[in-house]
């Protein structure tokens, strides 16, 4: 049918849902009339940048007004923003998988709501690029964790249960193809490392605590690279596992920033 | 000596080092002029709470001006947000440990930089209570993980290393001796819970996923309870592992918020 699976048989009997970090609600507002056209969901760490993409997204739609007017949804929330371009919403999600995945459930919850269909789901961040060029866009295939591994462990009342990080491969190679059409624009598909601390876990040498050699960094990057990992990010095992199991068609498409 | 401590062989070597995400750096700031005065740093999720905690302690210092022109240090960024009032700063984290941690990295390498004596930090974010009454303030003793057990694992390069997650128990016994000052205002000590993820891993029934049933979450909080627990958030392992190991006096103040 195309709509939004949410996998919880406690909401029905709910009588209001509040999703409290959006600052939206089924009994405060209209969520089907707000939001029940919505075909592509656009997420990225920075609030901002995210806002900057909607009004990019309003002058390629065409549509009216010059995009200075966008008005961020979840104004009553400093957690995330949210803006939209016609039927292309685009939210902040944070920086790391906790708060990507608070938006996730209830950005799928918000979209069950509003008995939205077809929904594609992009996460266009940043990231680190690992043997490849600056300014890359890096097509996640799959997302991995810090091992390599195509998993997201995801703890629940206690006990790990782990679960698949693999994307939609069609919508991968459709966005490439897309990439293919504008020159001077580097675009490739690979594996995308996952990894929930940016100095130690990513092997940076300039955090406030650093125990390993230059050497030692190399080393574990060549064989993250090695592994078919292209670049390193925060949020993509957990986004990868959200969305596949919400029946959410999902891609991560990451900017190497340096 | 009372120095804030980075355990970094490598950043004596650096010829800058650029605090990214804090819009900061030691070539673009005088950072010993900006904050070596600065004893008290008190963080906590929201960027506008962090603003308002700011102007109500530059009203209880009776610093100049009522407040409202208080100015985001980051305001480069929209990582976080930093102000300040008079010795204190108040700042901003985000959601979730990957988010804390990047701006503990940052914030501990600025007061390294900026020469900070006896620094004090405390955590005064909100949190989900456990057997306790609305409006309280739990005082952390020790940060535990989601099975009760006073360790943070933090991924270096791949391998997992186990840290400490004790928190000062001389502070949380002033802090309490403080909180026994104000009438109507409920505080206790006790373990903190601090999970990966606010849904199915605080044992939430109204997630877009949920596959436990009422009775389940009732006995996995029950549990949490006979191990010491009285409070859920997302940052006290992360918070504690990092201050205990750079030599930063740090506490975790969480308010019961629901």
């Amino acid at each position: 049918s195309g709509l939004v699976l949410v996998k919880n048989p406690h909401l029905d009997s709910m009588e209001e849902d509040v999703l409290y970090h959006l600052d939206l609600g089924t009994k405060t507002h209209n969520l089907p009339a707000m939001f029940g056209d919505i075909k592509f969901v656009c997420v990225g760490g920075s609030p901002n940048r995210m806002r900057a993409f909607a009004q990019f997204m309003r002058r390629e739609l065409g549509l009216a007004g010059d995009g200075e007017d966008v008005v961020d949804i979840c104004a009553g929330s400093d957690r995330y923003a949210m803006y939209r371009a016609g039927p292309v919403l685009s939210i902040s999600h944070g920086m790391g998988i906790p708060s990507i995945s608070i938006m996730l459930h209830e950005l799928i919850k918000l979209l069950h709501h509003a008995k939205c269909r077809d929904v594609t789901i992009i996460r266009i961040g940043t990231s680190g690029g690992l043997g490849i060029e600056a300014g890359s866009v890096v097509i996640t295939d799959t997302a991995v964790d810090s091992s390599f591994r195509p998993r997201f462990e995801q703890v629940v009342l206690g006990d790990v249960v782990v679960r698949s990080t693999e994307l939609d491969k069609g919508l991968a190679a459709e966005l490439l193809a897309c990439s293919r059409e504008i020159p001077g624009f580097p675009t490739l598909i690979g594996h995308t490392m996952c990894t929930y601390d940016f100095y130690e876990g990513q092997g940076r040498l300039d955090g406030a605590l650093c125990s390993f050699s230059s050497e030692k960094k190399l080393e574990y990057l060549r064989r993250a690279y090695d592994a078919g990992v292209r670049n390193i990010e925060m949020e993509s095992t957990a986004f990868a596992a959200l969305c596949g199991l919400c029946g959410l068609k999902g891609e991560s498409c990451s900017f190497h920033l340096l």
